[in-house]
């Protein structure tokens, strides 16, 4: 039944509402928006899982997609209708648990716009995984007789991207890196097979790098050089071993140092953010993806100066929902 | 790597340590928490999408998972390692749209326990559409030579269910009936193949009826006699009619009434809600999926009055991780 999709398209439409009369007064600035910044995968009570938007030109884009997406979305004011692109750094379930229910939502209210998934390989098989979850339930629709019923695959795309590669989109230029979230020997199939990315979003006047899940990485500090503001994952590699050591008085102390070791591998500890950010002399500094359990104040301020014996610029833990201006 | 999917599974096990030890000295009540309030498909900043928790004998069921269950889970101190089985009324996007990250981050933190999710014919195609978006990330896995990885299915399985099925679990009995939230012709290929359903919970000294989304249906109102406790959803179809009127008013009436006889049969207006309760004696009334833009204490305080009319009982508007406690 035509009524009933073009019912919730209208109620849609209307809970922006305030949002589309804000815009015919002043166009809304290009902004990032951190829309969920703990480190996943296991579910946080006060951080959503990673999640970001960026509105350039009025268009918005998510970065990662973990769970509850789309109801963040909602709380940074965005309309999940009006998102174009997705940019997914790795296909780890904590950066896409989300997807699904953007996808499927964007179906339900029978959204016209494309959306394009660009990600790492395997986002194709990924995105098609999604359309299938959604096969059945497309069919059945609204359960009226003789309704019409799309595709779930209906506007959307994906593109698949790989290290080096470069996109022109509306109003800036994407460029994607690989970075050493992940160990594969260089060249082995696994090593082409899965790519974690990092981000640079070149606009007219502004430049952005997004690190995604990575460790220390040369390449990660070549994309940053100089960019306006650098978006930057962390992990308290201490903490989380201290806190297992805690738990597990028994295990062997070599069985800690050898996860102490893959950590700091695949993750930034403060000190290596402090350093990538001035190496790379950026000129604006946000810490995202924050241990579960490390959320109060006091362990901001803590990060924030083991951040600041390296880097001198502006430092900003970032929080939910926490809004950052895209220009100078 | 087994270290780090041992050293997530660690971690997650300390998030609710304080819940752990809180079980040693009381054993946790019985529950029904609603984890999400509003109706979907559009996501909502101050409601989630349609979900539930309920505990029973210290086990964690979910009753339909909306966008961001995981989140709410935590929100509502629950872990998602422990949920056992997923209950699913019927396959609408906005109900099933947390499911793919419930599956994958217990993957992804090497969940042992076995979860079940129970749901109309077309759950079986939908959970394995899951599977292939997971599959993969999965083969990926941590990124580290040499690592055993798991199948997406790992510990999942599918119990498709109909109208008239009864199912015995831990502590209770579930029964599925047929609502009428689909309108099909009774026998058509359709009816079969899509049903939506309303839920019976019978503990050992508790009973609750859960519709799921549905219109009047003279099925939910017999499955719902005498329950301890009644969570049926509500729409407010004048609203949302009126609502599009004031945005298209060149709009026909006749296309206005037939969105509003749709919307009618498919949902239960609140004279419905209190008819139904009144007429099944139940001994409390839990109202959930409140329409978007719902949400002030005004609107629950005219909705109560309204339902008032009808039913003399204890009536209570849900807001998200509102909690009830399963005894008389």
């Amino acid at each position: 039944m035509k009524l009933l999709k073009t019912l919730t398209s209208l109620l849609m439409a209307s809970t922006i509402a305030s949002c589309a009369i804000a815009d015919s007064v002043t166009p809304m600035p290009n902004e990032w928006i951190t829309l969920g910044t703990m480190a996943g995968p296991i579910p946080n009570a006060t951080h959503s899982q990673p999640a970001n938007a960026m509105v350039v030109n009025g268009k918005t884009y998510l970065i990662d997609v973990g769970d509850g997406t789309a109801g963040q979305l909602a709380k940074a004011g965005l309309n999940i209708k009006n998102v174009d692109a997705v940019f997914i750094s790795h296909l780890h379930f904590d950066h896409t648990g989300g997807l699904p229910a953007v996808l499927s939502l964007r179906w339900q209210t029978s959204t016209k716009n494309m959306l394009t998934v660009y990600g790492p390989p395997g986002t194709k098989q990924t995105v098609e995984g999604i359309f299938a979850y959604m096969t059945y339930g497309a069919l059945g629709n609204y359960g009226v007789p003789g309704q019409k019923t799309e595709l779930a695959s209906n506007n959307v795309q994906v593109v698949e991207i790989s290290d080096g590669d470069v996109v022109n989109l509306d109003g800036f230029k994407l460029s994607a890196i690989r970075n050493s979230h992940y160990s594969w020997p260089k060249d082995s199939e696994e090593w082409h097979k899965f790519q974690s990315l990092s981000f640079k979003f070149e606009l007219a006047d502004y430049t952005v790098v997004f690190t995604g899940d990575t460790g220390p990485s040369e390449a990660v500090a070549q994309l940053s050089e100089n960019v306006d503001l650098l978006i930057s994952e962390m992990m308290d590699v201490d903490y989380t071993v201290n806190l297992v050591k805690r738990m597990n008085p028994n295990m062997p102390t070599p069985a800690f140092e050898h996860m102490r070791q893959h950590l700091s591998k695949h993750h930034l500890v403060p000190a290596d953010v402090g350093q990538l950010a001035a190496k790379a002399k950026v000129k604006k500094l946000v810490v995202t993806h924050m241990s579960p359990g490390l959320d109060l104040p006091a362990d901001f301020q803590k990060y924030t100066s083991e951040v600041a014996k390296y880097y001198q610029g502006d430092i900003t833990i970032a929080n939910d929902l926490d809004r950052f201006i895209l220009k100078r």
